[in-house]
């Protein structure tokens, strides 16, 4: 089992929903990412929050083990994002985001993070996270990267960069078209995996996520639920489910990437069923094999 | 191996897509499902044509088997539709619908076809889906039925008349929302399943499709494909495919449905990789066993 660092955003959102609305609650790729991976490996997190950020947080990624050693305290306000969702829960529409902290952040690895053979870079500027990756001691074992239609207008050429360092992309499918500038999924995966990873996870929302590894495919459904409450942080959570879970595997062989594949889903498909990071915060390990196994049931040809 | 009888539309279809226009081209609910279940069991088609319906169009089906003595042809024109997709080929725009004979279309069931074992309703006025139920003279081992926003908008009490009267309902996946009046896909499909068929079928284009059958849930996915030229008749050619391999079984317990849902998706994704029938008509029996074998690798999770 190899520990796990994630660089991103530790956040307070405002979300509004069909069904409720929450103020200032615990969000942010990086909380999300870690709070998931945390039932598979030691993750150790990097991110910065202002001097308004409830201690509690904290101590709740404390409690599932995180290494919360390089998450800074700044002086100023935490980030903050708002943002709404129809029906069509596939869809945010941000409302607000304030930058605040984050603005200034500059991940700063000490020595026992340079080593650290799993590395997940969350959604943030391509040029943090290629600094990030140029910290590194050595090559670590796994490194993925995970990115927004924002940094893919904006800053293609430091994406472009940081890509050809990276092994994973996890990417939403819209976003997958306008990375690759290609309308057909297929042609598009094969060009992303031209610029760098061997490994494209495109993520469909509530149709699940695709993995594209040295040209074979796999498709993974999302776990058809009854109450969808709030989509904010699955990308994240699934990232964290498929990180972690390989960070514990010896081999990162296909049937592992598979398998990982379902734990991102299963972890994800726990995360939509309340807001913020609630019904993580109530999950057991137990829920968590046994939504395994009905994951299993749900695209098992035979029998 | 049992007869499948099929009543729908057969049409002439003009259609653009960002990759071609055709103009007055094979089509028609009733002609993809009969030409995509003909490789799996004898089809008995239902339907009406003008006197201006090209005659090879009717050797096309003959040639795959296809009884079309249940095939009347009226004076006048042939049912016409046009339509068009954007590159989000998920979603039809129809241009024009003229009826032509098939504003005049009562099917009438020979002696026959009253007994045939396997019947499929497509796409039509839900009165006359439940005048075809009405004329058969025992109750079928398995009726299917396929319905769309027009008739659930338009004509709410004669579905849900007909519905009391069919095993399965093949349905995309914003008509089911429609059908049950409930946004979330999971209580859509039992408030459905609720009204009489006891599967549900969830068709949602390139998302693939969803079986609900005694609460149970199996999903597939649709084939990852790098050219999809029109997916005109992909749904129906789903249901043939869908309802010819049940058609060809013993039991039709829950195995041979998720392999009807398998083999629904391999017919779908032959059709869409062309305009008309035209990969259909190409098509070759060895050429379906290695799709139905690439989706089993698409979705295994073992190995």
């Amino acid at each position: 089992m190899g520990d796990l660092l994630v660089v991103g955003s530790v956040a307070l959102d405002s979300v509004q929903t069909p069904f409720g609305k929450v103020e200032d609650v615990l969000g942010g790729s990086a909380t999300f990412f870690s709070y998931a991976a945390s039932f598979f490996t030691r993750v150790r997190l990097v991110a910065t929050i202002g001097d308004d950020f409830p201690a509690a947080h904290v101590v709740l990624l404390r409690e599932r083990g995180v290494d919360v050693t390089g998450l800074t305290q700044a002086h100023g306000r935490t980030f903050r994002w708002s943002g709404r969702y129809g029906y069509d829960l596939n869809e945010a529409q941000t409302l607000d985001t304030q930058l605040n902290v984050f603005a200034e952040f500059r991940p700063s690895l000490g020595d026992g993070l340079r080593r650290v053979p799993y590395v997940f870079l969350a959604n943030i500027d391509p040029e943090l996270q290629l600094d990030v990756v140029t910290q590194m001691a050595e090559r670590p074992r796994l490194v993925a990267l995970d990115t927004m239609n924002f940094w893919i207008q904006g800053k293609r050429p430091a994406l472009r960069r940081v890509l050809r360092e990276v092994d994973v992309i996890t990417i939403n499918d819209a976003e997958a078209r306008q990375l690759a500038e290609e309308p057909n999924l297929v042609k598009a995966a094969r060009v992303i995996a031209s610029m760098g990873p061997r490994i494209v996870v495109i993520k469909r929302g509530e149709y699940g996520a695709v993995l594209v590894a040295d040209g074979a495919f796999f498709i993974v459904p999302a776990f058809p639920l009854e109450s969808v409450y709030d989509p904010t942080g699955a990308g994240d959570t699934f990232a964290g489910g498929f990180m972690g879970y390989l960070a514990g595997q010896e081999e990162l062989d296909r049937a592992a990437m598979r398998r990982a594949m379902v734990y991102g889903s299963v972890m994800a498909s726990f995360t939509v069923e309340d807001f913020s990071l609630n019904r993580l915060t109530r999950l057991t390990p137990p829920e968590i094999q046994e939504r395994y196994a009905a994951f299993h049931e749900l695209v098992r040809l035979e029998g």
